[in-house]
């Protein structure tokens, strides 16, 4: 069994790198905080004894070895970067979760036959880098390096400068690293478990994810003198639009969702009629098919909007993951993880995206959901209880037990 | 008459300060830019032998003087400061257009019985410190210099750090100047004139108007899971009020006209379910009892929504202008000025909100507007012809003799 104590301490220990007045973490990816925890996390991991590597998009690997060396490593972990407005856990938990199943196997002088190893993957979230999970992403080969580290932050700053601001681009090639299974704790980020009053959540697979750059070219206009039926205001294409998406997403309910989560207007003045508006779009469902309707759905509403407004309404996909189903052994191994420690659980699918999810396309991969307050997430109040993040290190430890023999 | 070739050369002259690739200008108040076209002022000023003053709010002065100086001068001028999205004749026509009767006065050898008095007053357009006319509110009594001089842009910055950045925080004190009467040359920014085919707007008055600061407080929430009917979009509540703005302004309509200029998402991420909202409100109308029926019916759909959606949605009024009538006696000599020079003319009411509105709480004030292409302002296509403005030129500078003797 792991200790839930450490475990908690722990947790509240990195809370400080990026830690914001509301009791959240503000720590992008590759960011001066991001390259603190970094450093705290190779420090802990050596002090654990497990040697730690950098890959060239920054993920960092710890290692612990195993009786036969020829077997790849069973890996575990999640990542440490957050939103703007994240909280102590999406990610953290699942991290020090593995750090906390290293000190555990430490103390009661455990060893495994096959190695093990703990991964700190680089942008998971998304927020400053888009897509999410790309450095997962590309270990899993749906992208090359190279690809990603020429991606731009708002401020067109590249993942390869981000990278060399804080020292993280490292030597390894990625995609290098064996890796014979993963498996990735978190905290559920949605309402189910907590609703349901289950502890554990088995993971099956995660829905399917488009994301959405949007354009809307309208014309700047004097804001007192421009009658309103003259205007081509852009802020008024956008609202038209947000609420079209909301209708959209609720029509294919109750599993769809999508969400405008940025919107600039450009040289936004108080008395200019917005002509310029940027935004993006996230949007998802279970289903391939749910997704493809209703990308065909936005598009007929955008051109709807536009057409009415005489303005210009562009929509450009920039991602898409599709539905991803996780490893039929794997997920086994977590149910009987769970079951053996005697714990409430149920199947369940994450609405959220996960480096599990990318893993999934090259190892067998699976993933244990916990409960968290209300549902919440990707909010500076997120939280869960210490229970309950003891009991996923717990079902963590012995999945990896059961894996690695 | 005036030298409307030499005005069209001034005015293409001095575009070159903030001038945009589109061919419009980028000159927020007191910015470097704003900075140097005052230079370029001064001394084209200095050159047509004016003395010039600054005040404490950075306006400048330059004075002709008269041949009896016991008389308050007459004086004309508007402003030099842009939107970010400005054109090349916003303001900077009546201040060039004032130069232009200043030179030509100087080449015909025509002295004038009281003085007089070209301005470029600071803060005329309010895109980057809110109120918009502010330096001539302070003029007027409406602000002390000190409130003033406290206001801050976006990025903290008070007016009297921007005043001391570039050099413009003069030593006379706001308001000490004699003023005997004020005639602003404008182009109209809307599309009356240009509809009706006529050359000079004779200007009665100015509408009303209303500024506001706006916040929504949602939740934020992790846009993969959580499920559309639990979400508290701050993003939604501002699309369905804005909507609500065009909605309730169309009632009120045709005069009256509401506008969200700026609107920001706090902390915005592509998956984060956006939870907070800051943005601006501009509301006008020629009746006072309208603006008060707007507000009111503004503040209910705020209300109505914010509880709908289980978010405040919060206004807050930062400014409200009155409807303003102009004299009498100058919009007769302007009217007077027209019809000497055979220049087709009809009554207008200004949409916009001029330095002169302020002026006229202190002393005769009118204005004379001259079309511009398509109505458009606040814009970098803005457009108005060589023509026209040397018309607008040669009703100021008959005006201006009219009031000096
Ligand atoms: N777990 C998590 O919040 N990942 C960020 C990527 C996503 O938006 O789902
Ligand atoms: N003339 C002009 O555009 N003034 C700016 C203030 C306003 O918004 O009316």
């Amino acid at each position: 069994r792991a200790d839930g104590a450490r475990l908690w301490a722990t947790i509240h220990e990195t809370a400080r790198f990026g830690g914001t007045p509301k009791g959240g973490i503000n720590r992008l990816t590759l960011s001066a905080e991001d390259g603190q925890v970094r450093d705290w996390f190779r420090e802990a991991c050596e002090a654990a004894g497990l040697t730690v590597g950098v890959d060239a998009l920054g993920t960092q690997y710890a290692l612990r070895p195993g009786q036969d060396m020829s077997l790849p490593p069973v890996a575990f972990g999640s990542h440490l970067d957050t939103q703007p407005t994240g909280g102590k856990f999406d990610g953290v938990l699942g991290v020090l979760a593995g750090l906390e199943v290293m000190r555990t196997l430490n103390d009661a002088g455990i060893g495994t036959r096959a190695p093990l190893l703990l991964v700190n993957w680089t942008n998971e979230e998304g927020s400053r880098f888009a897509p999410a999970m790309m450095a997962s992403a590309a270990y899993a080969g749906d992208f090359t390096t190279d690809e990603i580290l020429a991606k731009r932050d708002a401020a067109g700053t590249t993942v390869a400068e981000a990278l060399d601001a804080i020292g993280y681009r490292g030597g390894e090639a990625v995609g290098e690293r064996a890796i014979g299974a993963f498996v990735e704790l978190h905290i559920e980020q949605g309402p189910i478990l907590e609703a349901e009053g289950k502890t554990i959540g088995v993971v099956e697979g995660g829905q399917g994810i488009a994301w959405f750059d949007g354009r809307i070219e309208g014309f700047e206009s004097h804001a007192g003198t421009t009658p309103m039926p003259r205007r081509r205001d852009a802020l008024l294409g956008l609202s038209e639009f947000a609420l079209a998406v909301e209708r959209i997403a609720l029509a294919h309910g109750p599993s769809a969702v999508a969400t405008i989560g940025e919107a600039t207007i450009l040289a936004p003045s108080r008395n200019v009629v917005p002509g310029q508006v940027a935004f993006t779009l996230d949007m998802r469902d279970p289903r391939s098919a749910t997704l493809d309707a209703m990308e065909a759905e936005l598009r007929e509403a955008a051109a709807e909007i536009g057409g009415r407004r005489r303005m210009t309404l562009a929509l450009s996909r920039i991602w898409r993951k599709e539905p991803v189903p996780f490893d039929a052994g794997v997920v086994a191994a977590v149910e009987a993880a769970a079951e053996g420690l005697g714990l409430s659980r149920r199947r369940i699918v994450s609405g959220a995206g996960h480096d599990a999810c990318n893993l999934a396309g090259r190892v067998p991969t699976a993933m244990i959901f916990v409960p968290c307050k209300d549902g919440v997430s990707h909010n500076e109040s997120e939280s869960a209880t210490q229970g309950d993040c003891a009991a996923g290190a717990d079902v963590l430890l012995q999945t990896v037990l059961r894996l690695a023999g």
